[in-house]
């Protein structure tokens, strides 16, 4: 071991990022824009200051600002649990005894048990600034909506969440913890909105889909004076408040002058891959430095990898606006039998572009692999991963292991968003051997991408 | 804000403590011997080494070292999890308005979700360097019992686990964690050990206790070759190893200049605390400083408060030797309605002798207010705590609000023990308004002494 470099790298309060890295800067070719669903044409900043706050549509449609100062209330919270570490996995490395050094980034640290807090606590702050009574939004495995009552606790905002129902069933626990925050958790598709009542109408049975819930929270929140609804994934906003992984990695790693050959993140909506390699993929736009970055997707749902580059409907109900990005079709729900979290059918249209411009790869993992990754990782680094954050820990090990055939020293970072505390139900399925894998057929998605807008 | 001291301080590694202290190296009144229940002569060596490591039953006996050196595979595995960080609770201080500084020692940040993983590497080091098959041991509130499966994964050690049945059917995730680390699961008590099938006949529907999961363990490692009992709190050689936390959180104090005035911990068996005041202790008790410190334990099973001081069984199922401490009697069972851990009705023989010379205080807290101040703490802080350590922070936070009062700047140090991922059901009860509390009769209290052992 390399005893020079700790298990845990720290950062020091006063080296903590001060301004968010926005990587659109960076972009020759930018994200393209919001559509109006209705007449086609860009939205304006006016048009979606009626479903988000007023300051995140300003970041929303920046794309020349390199960086954007952090208002001192947003680093107060960040102080509270942050810097997040960087760990060296030694224990890993020894036990696949691979000559490749393993750094991944634990965003876990907190109680919400991802990295969702980053950008919850930024959303927070911008409604309260704004003076409004609170915030609609969505969850898929909770940990977005956990982030969201923690920040709306903080801020004292109401917080309204709409809970997928599979994992409003799956996860009881953790209706209790942002109840514990405050928050209002109901599950969806719900007979509380007018577009859940026609959800359910047409999918009667349906367990529910992030594009569903984005909807019934969007329906919420622009019914209600004083009510915003804020997303903790897939926006700009959202991966530029997200930069603070990248940037704490950055800066750790600089201390020790390493530089990474292999960047990896799990990818739903791309909030915390967008989050993680927004440094390094602005060094790599502009030409300074060279990395892989891998994004890797559950197989049940791999927007990435067999998706279309299209505009598409954010949202099940179809009240948002569209964006261009890789999807599977705004009705494109995985399969039930699909554990935790990335289950969007689209992804980040920042990403999208980048990933379109050859500047990323993609690959998927099957999710029985994914927690035998799981439970290995746990055993050696006495961290208990969330499957989400799992896919990333699969494909770090295979490339370590890459490295072990070739004999080459490559240095890997990967993201590790959070922790499987409320994903037992799913450990549980994988402890009894009762989890099986699910992948999509040709045939079910291109039914799905019929149903894409005419817009394209 | 005093932003000079920042809101957590992490030691670095070569800070971290290379030994652990002995705090009854240094008390005059030593803590008394354990008693063989059959002569009530002191255990010797070759007498615990039948149910204990043998390295940890040199610990156990040793009151006269005052630094025991901390092995370098055990210091490895520290690296991954620790230093713990010492927080600054800027945002209660905040919210309570007390010119009180209060600072926490939080141990939540691993997998184990408590401080015990700190004894269990320990514990787990020792049986793996005997050469043994595997350990046995109890879980209440299974933080322990995690903690062990942990430890024993780590050392490919098998791990058998007797689970409080009250616990398991509340935390059955609880199970699922450790099975992730490859343990074996019992709900106690259990039809697989003799003790057990006693004491369901003698109490047929009974949800538990530590006493008896004691009493099961202890026989399912006495009667299998390779096997020995480990223990999560309450023994010497616990205390000796939960060191590790005072050390930190007085190394960390030390680099800022700061002397607590007051020092509290939540307090079952008293590994926890124990750890925390260890070198405070040893100050106070060399006569060098003085500290207030403050055990707090559950109305609902107030050992120190309202207990003897006497030889008692450690276990209910009397297999164990004789420690003299403050006990309720080995019969006692906290009521059903009390959650979360702190449920063990006697205390550390070590904490006995030093509350009973006058060294530190005891007070109680009923769980209805504990959960209060958990969520008032969870809100402020964004750590969801474990209902055990909440007992500290309710006793942090009234000290606090005297501050307040009196207008004394004074400096808190509590230590926040554990998260409360798991006790989500005892959350829920509260936030529905179903938690009740429940205090001991002295008529109860006086039914269970009168079953004291006859050696006092």
């Amino acid at each position: 071991m390399e005893q020079q470099i700790p298990y845990k790298i720290y950062l020091k309060e006063n080296e903590m990022p001060t301004a968010w890295y926005n990587v659109r800067a960076d972009m020759k070719n930018k994200p393209a824009p919001l559509l109006n669903p209705g007449t086609g044409k860009p939205m304006t900043a006016d048009e979606l200051g009626v479903v988000f706050c007023k300051e995140l549509v300003g970041q929303e449609l920046n794309d020349t600002d390199r960086y954007i100062p952090i208002p001192e209330e947003i680093r107060s919270f960040y102080k509270m649990y942050r810097p997040s570490p960087l760990v060296r996995a030694y224990c890993l490395e020894e036990k696949l005894q691979t000559p490749a050094k393993i750094y991944y980034k634990f965003e876990g640290n907190n109680t919400s048990g991802s990295h969702k807090l980053n950008s919850a606590i930024a959303q927070a702050y911008y409604a309260k600034k704004q003076g409004l009574k609170g915030v609609t939004t969505e969850t898929g495995a909770g940990q977005w909506g956990t982030a969201l009552s923690m920040a709306c606790s903080y801020f004292g905002l109401d917080c309204k969440v709409y809970m997928v129902k599979v994992s409003y069933e799956q996860k009881p626990f953790r209706r209790e913890v942002m109840r514990t925050y405050g928050a209002c958790v109901t599950p969806s598709p719900s007979d509380t909105t007018e577009v859940g009542r026609k959800i359910l109408a047409e999918f009667p049975g349906t367990t529910g889909s992030l594009g569903c819930a984005i909807s019934e929270a969007v329906e919420d929140a622009v019914s209600h004076e004083g009510y915003r609804y804020v997303l903790g994934s897939v926006l700009n906003q959202v991966l530029l408040h997200q930069s603070v992984i990248g940037l704490e990695t950055k800066a750790a790693l600089d201390q020790y002058g390493i530089t990474p050959d292999i960047i990896i993140g799990c990818a739903g909506g791309g909030s915390n891959l967008g989050g993680l390699i927004a440094p390094f993929m602005g060094e790599k736009l502009r030409g300074e430095k060279d990395y892989r970055i891998i994004a890797v997707e559950p197989a049940s749902c791999p927007s990435f990898t067999r998706g279309r580059f299209a505009y598409d409907f954010c949202d099940t109900g179809k009240v948002c606006p569209l964006a261009k990005m890789y999807t599977l079709g705004s009705g494109f729900i995985p399969a039930p039998n699909h554990a935790g979290g990335l289950r969007y059918h689209g992804m980040s249209a920042t990403l999208s572009q980048l990933y379109d411009d050859g500047y990323m790869e993609a690959t998927t993992a099957v999710q029985t692999d994914v927690f035998k990754a799981a439970e290995a990782f746990a055993r050696v680094e006495g961290i208990l991963p969330a499957p989400e954050s799992a896919h990333a820990i699969k494909v770090a090990i295979d490339e370590a292991m890459k490295c072990k055939e070739t004999g080459e020293a490559k240095t890997i970072v990967f993201g590790l968003t959070g922790t499987g505390y409320f994903d037992m139900v799913a450990y549980e399925r994988f402890h009894n051997g009762e989890m099986t894998d699910y992948i999509p057929t040709d045939a079910e998605l291109e039914q799905s991408f019929a149903k894409l807008p005419k817009v394209n």
